[in-house]
């Protein structure tokens, strides 16, 4: 069912959330370079270090934009939300943040670091299995029951216009892009930075980047219309989505210029050179958009020789263990 | 021998040093802070995190603002520095910048991520023995040969000056802090860190914080002398150092409120606290202040109940596989 046309954020609604997002609430996050990696790409790379976010994502912006514009009796009754983890979180801080009570349906085998910091911030943790249930059922029953508003994770337009503040912030620092690649899950990055991008830099090109086990978005953006698929088993656990949504889907189609897809291979270089040369922690979704534009440049050189490029790094919620466990093994 | 006081660096120094290296050739570098920590330790803590400066470490701070101040004669001739890494590469970029040659005098054990580092920037590297030669009578043996100019890596006026910029920047941008946590080395960072409190906030209590096995600081405070020990052997090869300087130590002994000291244990703990929870990869040496807040509040709570605390991270400079077997096995 195509959504009404009314219900799409668009670029001054990114504008918005952004002064009210920022308003002393999410954090400014700083912008990365690396001259060892410059010189690699023979390009200028800006890095938008999300990771360096509250909560530790991007997330927390859309969380937080959607929350702030709940009326005072959907506050008191309470938000319910489904994630793999960094959607969550977000939730669960803006929650409390608001004081606005928050159920959170998480997949059982989501990182220990994200479950903890779920409940760390007051949230009501409800379990599912993400191979054999449908969290948005368990969601929206919970909703009903308990008379909750549902905050989806992507699909929805104060989720959208949040996220896109992040990549507002980048070209509103650092002026236009030649190019930009963000990560691709559900869409809500991507299209809310497509929003960014059409109000403060629209010649730039932007690649949304796609673990290979889950490249729903670019079998969509092939077909024209939202291709579902099996759940996918990828290292990326924030992009191990089905299906882009409704609302991000056409946002996506109208104005991405590609979705490049990469191995669970190029995320764990990407997240030792993260580590290595730009001194930051990046969980495996977080290394898609770098890990996206090395592919690119490979196929590629001459398209982006002496480009300036922006990256996003998504989040760095990945546990300690497990992130020495990946890089050692390299 | 006592230095002419002229000699000494001074608050009005730092301030200088800051508008000349922050201009637009240091990074401004961001400051973090992690709620957890902060219920933790009942205080608010932040993180100026140096780890995301040029290079690696704070130490491009110092290296800039001496080489700016050569003269022609001095650029063209070329400089040469001895240093356990961060210093090397510091000098190594800075000289790059300036269009100036530079020779580094480096143990052979230094991490190899460090030595690669300085010959990316064109250095020429010298090798030395940590533990059987003298590497101060090698840099001077090459600096009379060959003309050069010694930079040494803390105690000299310009030196100490622009390491004094990190803290003037973190007071500048947060303001007065109630306490402050700084690495003690050599004593460059901690000298500069205490001028810079003395013009900007001079209620400041300052800590400075050294390994258990190279506590030449606490033992020179505490003896009114510089006392110097046998080559230490600590993780935090940073602070692998046998006594501070004739101009550290002064403006130490007259400002500081203590010295600390904290087990190699401590600083593996606080790096993966650092990864875990502000999602930056901190080197051993770059988690001595982070550890000493946290020995400090454990000896006395009620010293630090709800204070306002800086704490920095001197740098990130430390090979991956061995951050991975350090964090793995804490």
């Amino acid at each position: 069912m195509t959504p009404d046309p009314i219900d799409l954020p668009t670029p001054d609604d990114v504008a918005a959330a952004a002064a009210a997002v920022l308003d002393g609430t999410a954090h400014r996050t700083p912008v990365l370079t690396s001259r060892l990696t410059d010189a690699e790409l023979g390009a200028r790379v800006l890095v938008k270090a999300e990771n360096l976010q509250r909560t530790g994502s991007f997330k927390f912006r859309g969380a937080f934009h959607t929350l702030s514009r709940l009326g005072p009796r959907e506050r008191r009754a309470g938000v319910v939300a489904f994630s793999s983890g960094n959607h969550a979180q977000a939730v669960a801080l803006a929650a409390q943040l608001l004081d606005v009570p928050a159920t959170i349906v998480m997949p059982t085998d989501a990182p220990a670091s994200k479950r903890a910091a779920t409940r760390g911030y007051g949230a009501e943790v409800v379990d599912y299995d993400r191979y054999t249930e449908d969290r948005r059922a368990i969601a929206t029953g919970l909703a009903e029951r308990r008379g909750l508003t549902l905050v989806p994770p992507y699909d929805h337009p104060h989720v959208i216009a949040g996220q896109g503040t992040a990549v507002h912030e980048l070209l509103g620092d650092h002026g236009p892009l030649d190019v930009l690649f963000v990560c691709l899950g559900g869409g809500g990055l991507l299209s809310g930075s497509l929003l960014a991008v059409q109000g403060l830099s629209p010649g730039t090109a932007v690649y949304g980047v796609e673990p290979e086990a889950g490249d729903d978005g670019r079998r969509s953006l092939r077909a024209g219309r939202i291709v579902t698929i099996d759940q996918p088993r990828t290292i990326a656990d924030g992009a191990a989505t089905t299906a882009l949504g409704d609302r991000t889907f056409p946002i996506v189609a109208r104005h991405v210029t590609d979705v490049v897809t990469v191995p669970d291979s190029a995320l764990v270089e990407t997240m030792a050179e993260f580590a290595s040369r730009y001194k930051v922690l990046v969980e495996p979704t977080g290394a898609l958009a770098m890990a996206g534009l090395r592919a690119a440049v490979a196929a590629d050189p001459q398209r982006f020789a002496g480009a300036r490029i922006g990256v996003t790094i998504s989040g760095g919620n990945v546990d300690l263990d497990r992130f020495a466990a990946l890089v050692a093994a390299h």
